[in-house]
């Protein structure tokens, strides 16, 4: 690999830049960075990597591009960039959703240049450069997205460099991507973010003072719901079929587990509550998690 | 203190053993365990303390009784209890919903008997003695159940217990609690087994083999829904009423999430994704968690 343009050098994208240097996988790594507010941390943190004042500069000199930017702004980049675009240039993104994104990089990229989507499964509810650090994707899962015209020598290329990040690889087409993603990350954030909303409301009509006694399971929550709200709006809108649905089984079973409490139904509310520690036990056999109590921190 | 007497030696009852010994607290300390599986794992673990065969039998030689069984056990373990009871002993338990058992308690317990509800605010998705340990409840708070006729000698008593154990001390009445920890506590965790249960019908329906995916939420929530299925049965039926509550707040906040979505509308969206974030800074200078982003462990 020659060079690599990184656009957006938030948590993301500034562990990228740090691994890359790390490893010596790229000679020079090009960065555009919209905020002034991050362009001032990457100064301040004297991270690697050569700042542009805007992301077509490097695209000449760079031979992978990877977007780290939100979603929401995947046309307006793209846009800036087709002038300069090669057929000889990959481009790559993080994001979390991609059916959606797909649709708008056919519409508007120009004809001929390769983009293979990637979604590392990585990150934390913090983001900025500040938070990002080397080892952030070690031994995590990174989807590639593979659709039906995708090539497999672009597949290979995207494989290789995600493996040297230190990525377990995995790859699928987006609309399954979405569908799966709807209900192991998406739900849950969406579900944090609604709890804790309802927690506000309650407070605020009972004027009880709850947040202090949060110890005992919303604290956990908070912590999901403390996550950039740019970049799950981004998620939220663009796989609203599949989360829309996903809320919609949510709720119906909520309905049934209400009645259930309601009723007493013994037998079944247990079943309920034993059946849902199968699935612990498969997440810490697939290293997803490890098997140690959690008391607080 | 004399001596005391803990019935139902889990992870609570382990962990206040292991205290109270370490802490000299009392001279002797009693232990009542129903299942045998703990039994041979208290002797296996070599804990301190006196295992008797039935819980009568420590009565008359304890001064305070500390009952760390499951809420559903109340009923059968005061009306053992009750033959050797006098005014001098003095009764509290940890259970975390308050209303309920406490209708059990006076229509059971022996006229006269002193039982002064507590409530720790800790604990872990782990059960069984052998995950007990003696700073469970250090700097956790512990809330006392002080009702109209609670004497404040009583209280005073019991709070000092607490602070020995390393608590810190709020006390409330039962109506109040039941309502807040519907919310901070009963609410969240009904919700992770929910979700749960949501991704595993998801995963049988679509057959997708979506748990090794988990990272991105979905484990964090399996976390909490790996909790004690006896416990929680009984937090639910016990408090039915105020958790009934809190769904349908729940459910109406989601429905108007889905609209918003739906409809995309940003403003009403990221007002939602940002004014959440709130809750967790309150969280943090309450001291209920620290200030340290979680990238999985």
């Amino acid at each position: 690999m020659k060079n690599i343009l990184i656009i957006g050098c938030g948590l993301l994208g500034s562990s990228l830049l740090r691994k890359i240097y790390k490893k010596k996988i790229a000679k020079k790594v090009f960065v555009y960075e919209k905020s002034k507010k991050n362009i001032s941390k990457f100064k301040k943190l004297k991270l690697p990597g050569i700042l542009v004042k805007r992301p077509e500069d490097a695209v000449m000199k760079s031979n992978l591009i990877i977007i780290c930017a939100p979603m929401s702004e995947y046309k307006n980049i793209i846009l800036k960039l087709n002038d300069s675009l090669t057929q000889k240039h990959f481009i790559t993104d993080v994001g979390s959703s991609k059916l959606k994104s797909l649709i708008i990089i056919r519409k508007n990229l120009k004809k001929g240049v390769i983009w293979v989507p990637s979604h590392p499964i990585a990150g934390s509810e913090v983001s900025g450069p500040e938070h990002g650090k080397e080892n952030l994707f070690k031994d995590r899962w990174c989807i590639l997205i593979k659709e039906k015209r995708t090539k497999a020598k672009h597949i290979k290329f995207l494989s290789s460099f995600w493996k040297k990040i230190g990525s377990k690889i995995v790859t699928m087409n987006s609309e399954k991507h979405d569908k799966i993603f709807s209900i192991t990350s998406h739900l849950p954030h969406l579900i944090a973010y609604n709890l804790v909303k309802s927690a506000q409301d309650f407070q605020k009509k009972q004027k009880f003072d709850l947040i202090k006694y949060s110890a005992g399971g919303l604290r956990d929550f908070s912590r999901i719901a403390a996550s950039n709200e740019i970049m799950w709006r981004d998620i939220f809108f663009d796989n609203k079929q599949n989360v829309s649905k996903a809320i919609d089984l949510f709720i119906k079973n909520l309905i049934e587990f209400k009645k259930d409490i309601n009723s007493k139904k013994n037998k079944s509310i247990l079943k309920k509550l034993t059946q849902t520690k199968k699935v612990r036990t498969q997440i810490i056999r697939f290293k997803q998690d490890i098997n140690k109590p959690d008391f607080g921190r």
